[in-house]
């Protein structure tokens, strides 16, 4: 921490009251998701388990609040224009539902070889998709070109501090409906939904330990948070596909540096296990990325008996056939 | 219906009284589960959607609520010698979970080929699994023979008056929590849940349609209730394991006559097609049988356009590879 302290105020954009302001503004637009328990899970763990249901949002993730959010606060002129993003994943989605809502054009740069059913539900929710070739062109050079020549602007997946108020909301749900939590495990790619998380449980609950989950093979963002310095890694091979992006943003890790408490990581089997767990357990589809936070309780990442533990599973957007996929190479019984 | 009127008082041995007893049995044990909402749904059906989701009770579906009901309701002698139930389904499972919570030992008769997660399931809960040959004898015969040779009561896993109460609960739940429903769609393999919820529903919203759904190759019911007469099927070839049931009870049929209003049927296409809609794009594990009413309302089976349709996803026990399996066999597009 001490490498980028004193801090600039221009790192911590976002507050608490921003993330409030943002759930004004879902209100009634997003889904108020679910928190659900289980006897099985709390006997396993030792611990009380509260689970977020971020894939019972609408576009599947918790994606939607930050985009909803982000496009909101557009000035009026630039709500008419439109904006730019580019995203192979959830935030995609998110904020093609976003701009369908609110009347703002969006133009997404995907990949050519993005899953179909993923194109398919951009397209769905009147996205404009520009595809691009990943051998021939960055998706962010790509965005740029785009960006300039028509006079948009760029709401990024996770390096935006209306996006990081909007994901905020998810953990101040959680916390007026569940009082008392000792842990918060919050997964974490970006650090988005990590630092909007950590800031508001640092508000609400500030005797609730905060801790972001990552898959071990994409530890970029426990390297920094331990290091105080910006690691990254490239294309890391992990089933968690929201978490290989390459490392915190320039809004997100000083927020992750002041507000969470410990990062944790968990292997692909572990991620694994609770997906299946929570698919044939729990009855919830959850995607590899989703599970991760869980992943940490399941697997003793993080101590947790006798705690009150908050989990966020953040997404459901899997094929199901590639998930079944993933299962059969599942070594072992669950329990 | 004319067949059987004027009706025998003895075959109507369950009214709304023994439903309110049950659930005043089963608060704070059985889980109250939540109704879901999906503007997708919604447009997708022109209908104003609830589902009533049991496959997060316990033990992964609403057998539970009648498991637990027969089982508090037994005399203090009988519970402490047990009670013995042939199942391989989720009966089986729900018995031993409630025998276990109840201190009632449970003998469990099941085929030797149920599968091992089933059988590890109930098994795991403390019940005494007793399997046999389907091609040596009947479950109904073996279960007999041990049952006298014990001094065991039987409790079967729809046709009894404790049963059938405690799936009442399921409606009363949902029609407590959502008014004015104009439609409610059952599924129904023996008519236990469909004659519970069908006669709650009379008392709590007398102007709401109860329609049972069944698989169209397995439409006993359907053709029993149309014709007044008890029809049966043999081992029907259809993924609603739930439902291949060979008829409604002596108990279950006089209750379907007096209290449902139509029956529909569907194909196993489209109850393939509901259930992977549920799990795609609603983020629910539910089984094949769990799915049938939704299927009745996806597929236009039922007139809902414009309507307030309830439907009970009744379970969410089913093996995961076994379902991705099935998913690889449905044609075309869910959309």
């Amino acid at each position: 921490m001490q490498a980028l302290s004193p801090m600039d105020p221009s790192l911590l954009p976002v507050a608490y009251v921003d993330v409030e302001q943002a759930a004004a503004r879902l209100d009634g637009v997003a889904n108020r998701t679910p928190v659900m328990t289980s006897r099985t899970v709390d006997r396993r763990t030792g611990a009380t388990v509260f689970l977020k249901c971020e894939q019972f949002q609408r576009a599947g993730a918790f994606k939607f609040r930050g985009a909803y959010n982000a496009l909101s606060l557009l000035p009026e002129a630039q709500r008419q224009r439109g904006v730019l993003t580019f995203s192979s994943g959830n935030h995609a989605q998110a904020m093609a539902l976003a701009g369908d809502l609110l009347g703002v054009p969006t133009t997404i740069v995907m990949p050519e070889d993005a899953p179909s059913v993923k194109l398919a539900a951009t397209r769905g929710y009147g996205a404009e998709v520009v595809l691009y070739n990943k051998e021939e062109i960055t998706r962010e050079a790509l965005g740029r070109q785009i960006a300039e020549a028509r006079g948009l602007p760029i709401i990024p997946p996770y390096d935006h501090p209306h996006v990081v108020a909007g994901q905020g909301t998810t953990a101040k749900e959680l916390l007026e409906e569940v009082e008392d939590l000792d842990v918060l495990l919050v997964c974490c790619g970006g650090g988005g939904l990590l630092s909007g998380c950590a800031l508001t449980a640092k508000t609400l609950a500030p005797d609730c330990r905060v801790i972001g989950v990552e898959p071990a093979r994409a530890d970029d963002a426990t390297r920094s948070f331990r290091t105080g310095q910006l690691h990254t890694v490239h294309n890391p091979h992990t089933i968690a596909d929201g978490a290989r992006t390459p490392s915190l943003g320039t809004i997100t890790f000083p927020l992750v540096l002041q507000h969470v408490d410990a990062m944790a990581t968990v292997s692909e089997e572990a991620i694994l296990r609770a997906m299946f767990f929570l698919w044939e357990r729990m009855k919830l589809v959850v995607e590899p990325t989703g599970a991760l936070a869980f992943a940490a309780l399941l697997d003793g990442a993080v101590e947790a008996a006798g705690q009150r533990v908050g989990v966020i599973l953040s997404g459901g957007n899997v094929d199901l056939r590639h998930a079944a996929h993933l299962f059969q190479h599942l070594p072992g019984k669950t329990d």
